[in-house]
């Protein structure tokens, strides 16, 4: 089982996820998709894949040919499902059993289309799968996050090349989900204001970032991008989860992310990158902690944070949290909206 | 000018270097290293680089050959070290001109040796380098932390592949620096002893991640590795400033760095690397914040921090904070110890 251990100085969780394990060989040469005889992401391999826990399928019994979106739990999960999370004290540091949900959204049965290729009502139903799978999981206890992302490209992490996306449920808050959220409860308990409503106000008066404008939806360059090209895509009426959002919402979100993959496409000749999902914490009323997250609705603000990768994270970087961006943002975001 | 600028949801800066600009074209293929037929770091090229700012040279005036270590201001700077911070507020941003150093360490004429090829007699040579930089640049008062770093081999952000280092002189304690001192702070303001000092005392006693144990140096991997293979090496004895190191205290420190990367080479054949020297910040009684750093010389305890890189920074590790690893810290201690 994989274990989740805390760093005291660097004040962080990582996973230890030896049921991976790796040995010195493993890591000589960069590791070959061997998928182009068999892909188990594909219509007739889906016995090659742990069995199916959501499809979206007109027609087939499960775990056969006929659907269109189909979700199954990850072959070789960094977290299971199975066990207590028993966190435990180890000498001067911590440590818990590796427990949560690891999942795999197959976002077409083609093997040869993008996400970016796929049609705005295709795009909807893998959102709606992704929101059945948020509603679904957060009636775990055990799971206080769940993160939605996608990796495209082997540089980017994907190492099977048919279009799929990931969701990782966690036993804990992420750091970077938990300083989004405690800087957005902060302004909120000021100015009963949501600081991302406050962001998007100034960026849409001024201009220079924004890539593309949807009536409920906006796509534009981060002011402190940490990489070249960096995108963000809000929800521009206020709106704390994403698992809320209506047919009608997710069919014209659909649009809005086509457009921002497919000019990325255009501009970058369909560079390797990273999508995240951040959407609130779920609630978690049985937990004994009424008012930790009671405003939650009110301060904070899902939206999606997508990084090409473009440029090595190297020393400096990974040394001092600061990151350097070689292009501006507004340079981006210029070059993004000709295209 | 490079910026830096202010991003209030993830509460980091990040530097947007814009003379070193790149436009769509430039990520479309991977940039070569064109130094094949003329290396500037080779002799006979010094007049390639900028002029010198510091060299150990038997023989020889200044930007000409004879050097054994040469350090010069690189020619592509992140920051510049003309100008004046000018912090101002842009919107519900932050911004400030980009100004510090940034120098690169040559650490041997010979265009054909690694750092780990060089004798301990050589290395302690480079090591006297860094060490006569950080006194140095310390005297400007505009630096209030100077981050050195190695990145080797291609894949770790090596752009030039003749063994060298860099020196970046930041106008701000970077964030991965800024929480290790507030940690330490914490720790002694309640134990009056130093956190990394007990952890030493903790992994020594257990010694499943010790690689090698020297007089006063020891090399481990740490109990929350991020990486496979990730490596610390630490001076045993309490020592929170580098630049304090006696030419004794470098002679033993060069003996053990070598121990260190040569291991490193032999289990995983000369992979891509990261180092980062981890210290504490300079003295700036002129700042009028007398108290700020008054207990650092108990506190902190400076130590090199070494991260191979053997796996790719996916989707799910950018957007939490949490890092995933494959290989555990003891299982990767275990083949170094026998190397």
């Amino acid at each position: 089982m994989s274990e989740l251990r805390w760093d005291p100085l660097k004040q962080h969780w990582v996973i230890i996820a030896t049921d991976r394990g790796r040995r010195p060989r493993d890591f000589l040469v960069e590791p070959e998709p061997s998928e182009i005889t068999s892909c188990p992401f594909c219509y007739g391999n889906e016995d090659k894949t742990p069995g199916e826990v959501f499809a979206l399928r007109p027609s087939g019994a499960a775990n056969s040919t006929g659907w269109k979106v189909r979700v199954i739990p990850n072959r070789f999960p960094v977290l299971r499902i199975e066990g207590e999370l028993n966190s435990r004290a180890y000498g001067i540091y911590d440590v818990m059993n590796g427990i949560g949900a690891h999942e795999v959204i197959i976002e077409t049965p083609d093997h040869n289309r993008g996400l970016s290729e796929l049609s705005p009502a295709e795009i909807a139903e893998v959102l709606k799968a992704y929101r059945s799978r948020f509603l679904d999981l957060r009636r775990d206890m055990r799971f206080r996050y769940m993160v939605l992302f996608k990796n495209h490209g082997q540089r980017a992490g994907a190492t099977l090349s048919h279009s799929h996306s990931q969701l990782i449920a966690v036993p804990l808050i992420p750091p970077v989900a938990a300083t989004e959220l405690r800087i957005c409860r902060e302004h909120y308990a000021v100015k009963e204001r949501c600081l991302f409503c406050d962001l998007l106000d100034f960026e849409l008066q001024s201009g220079d970032r924004v890539v593309r404008e949807f009536p409920n939806y906006v796509t534009m360059t981060p002011y402190a991008s940490s990489f070249p090209f960096e995108l963000r895509l809000y929800p521009k009426r206020h709106s704390h989860d994403f698992a809320l959002s209506t047919d009608a919402d997710l069919a014209e979100l659909a649009v809005a992310l086509k457009d921002m993959l497919s000019r990325l496409k255009r501009v970058l000749r369909d560079p390797p990158y990273n999508f995240i999902l951040h959407t609130a914490p779920p609630p978690q009323p049985r937990l004994g902690k009424p008012d930790f997250w009671s405003s939650i609705e009110y301060d904070y603000h899902w939206h999606i944070e997508l990084v090409p990768r473009l440029t090595a994270i190297a020393g400096f970087e990974w040394g001092t949290g600061f990151f350097i961006n070689p292009t501006s943002p507004e340079d981006a975001a210029e070059f993004l909206r000709s295209a």
